[in-house]
């Protein structure tokens, strides 16, 4: 076996607006990053292939491609046993693409290709919270909310590779309906960002309460506006984040008592709260958690760098311990 | 490697009324069984230990010690990684019981133990409904809700030895209290055989209905008679079970969306019902699913011998394959 130290793994992350790439040691150190390809200006898959290769050629040349041992890709709705992009409702190719062989074909390497959240799991595992962990959870909370499951050591994708779609589990039957899916009460309708605008509006609406929020018109209010309010001690922006860690602690005891991972590990924008978010998400979580499981499971936030996370989870699939 | 249809595993199953064991091939043929060990007669562990090795030794005996590979067990909060139970709430023995070691040395045969729900798991994978399959769910539905889940494989048993406790997972948030945990709104709280028993006298208080059900003074009221007012047509004991078949078919959509099963089998008393359960079951299931889900994960009952099952699994365990 060659030193591995010495090999390279390539890592593409394909967002709805844009896609980050880069070249990316055995160690996880970035020797080269990119993003200057825009994904929604891709009509063509073709034309988003043929780019991508030209701009990562010359990092492929500068270590030589019998020193890179495959390619790793980051993609909603990513198909890790099929190698294809199915129906992905972000971005701008219709249907089934079938984006591992096309890429594999333009480059002269292999290449693996799941979701992010997926992606994202197996580089905390490499590169991150999860060093040395074999039973892990990872959850992104930001526009959406998305997962990766790790057991025995292994991503669990499940028999047709879909397996770790938290954020669409019903928390609150007969609850907030998800627009993007037509769903009563899933995660994702109050945990993502998106769900976080949803419970401030409500918030406004239920309550005769001063609060910052109201010097702003309702269309206004995103995301960022409850956070800036709530990081200002604002009583309602701060409510707002405290019942969305509830609903976040309640769905993790229930994803304790499926697979009792040693840590959870938090990624993504929603988390930039802390406290404010990460206290009511424990509370709630040990509160709902059989006994035996109390007091036991690490709520941990993500060590990667935000602007690195993408392409370093992407790579670490060239490197994945993989049953098949 | 030596043929091994030739080889012979014990398999235990420790229940909380009685404890019953087997000697079985690879194939899953049970040349001897027992059932002479009342569980609830043993004060101490050792003398239990005892009487089921002058129970087996004879069949030991008979095909040869040198032919058998180990011994499987089966029971309540029973621990894979400690060979353990774990104060166990329903066996005579207090606190933390070293059964697989106490086991091994009493027969000179290495010895696995895990909980039931998790050997029976092994057990549907080897010799039921979930032959070839490497990612599968199996619920059994009794007195309590277990569960033991496949994945790439393998049983998930989480970084503790814990995981699949999916009866005790929240479906109802603030719902029914489950006397056992102190939960509120759990699976088990209405899933099992004694959830069904509660549901049926809520629904008695609820409506002035007639019903079969009101010729039994209320505290006479079991699974049992639930069952056979329900096969007679009662109206409200039907309800009963199209009610547990909404709960039941909501958690399995969350657990669906966790680990992607090929197949979900169910298990145990409840099922019983048959199309009175599982239609809601089923109907609610596709309905709380992501679309990418619906309509591929088949809803099946074991295929399994209930007088077989117990000492089947648990054998099955010493031929588990396992990461550690």
């Amino acid at each position: 076996m060659p030193n591995r130290v010495d090999q390279y793994a390539i890592g593409i992350d394909i967002g709805g607006t844009g896609t980050k790439y880069g070249l990316v040691n055995h160690r996880g150190d970035i020797s080269y990053r990119g993003s200057n390809i825009r994904t929604n200006e891709y009509d063509d898959v073709n034309d988003f292939v043929d780019d991508l290769y030209k701009e990562l050629k010359p990092s492929i040349d500068a270590v030589g491609i019998e020193n890179i041992k495959g390619i790793g890709v980051g993609a909603p709705n990513g198909n890790v046993y099929t190698g294809t992009i199915d129906f992905a409702p972000n971005l701008p190719w219709r249907g089934v693409i079938p984006l591992a062989k096309m890429i594999s074909d333009k480059f002269g390497l292999p290449c693996s290709l799941t979701n992010d959240a997926n992606a994202a799991a197996v580089g905390e595992m490499m590169y991150g919270a999860a060093r040395g962990m074999r039973d892990f959870i990872v959850i992104t909370l930001g526009t959406g909310v998305g997962s990766g499951i790790v057991s025995n050591g292994m991503l669990i994708y499940g028999h047709d590779g879909f397996a770790g779609e938290l954020g669409h589990t019903i928390i609150r039957p007969g609850g907030r309906k998800h627009e993007g899916t037509g769903a009563h009460g899933s995660l994702e309708s109050y945990a993502s960002a998106t769900g976080i605008v949803l419970t401030a509006k409500e918030m406004l609406q239920q309550t005769d309460k001063p609060t910052l929020l109201r010097n702003y018109p309702l269309e206004q209010i995103d995301s960022k506006l409850v956070y800036e309010c709530a990081m200002q001690g604002d009583e309602i922006a701060q409510e707002v984040y405290r019942f969305t860690g509830q609903i976040l602690g309640e769905s993790l005891a229930n994803f304790i008592m499926f697979s009792s991972p040693e840590a959870i590990i938090l990624f993504g924008g929603v988390i930039k709260a802390g406290s404010l978010i990460l206290d009511p998400t424990k509370e709630h979580m040990e509160k709902n958690l059989l006994n035996i499981f109390q007091n036991k499971v690490k709520l941990v936030l993500s060590e990667l760098k935000e602007a690195d996370a993408a392409i370093l989870g992407a790579s670490a699939l060239v490197w994945e311990k993989r049953e098949v």
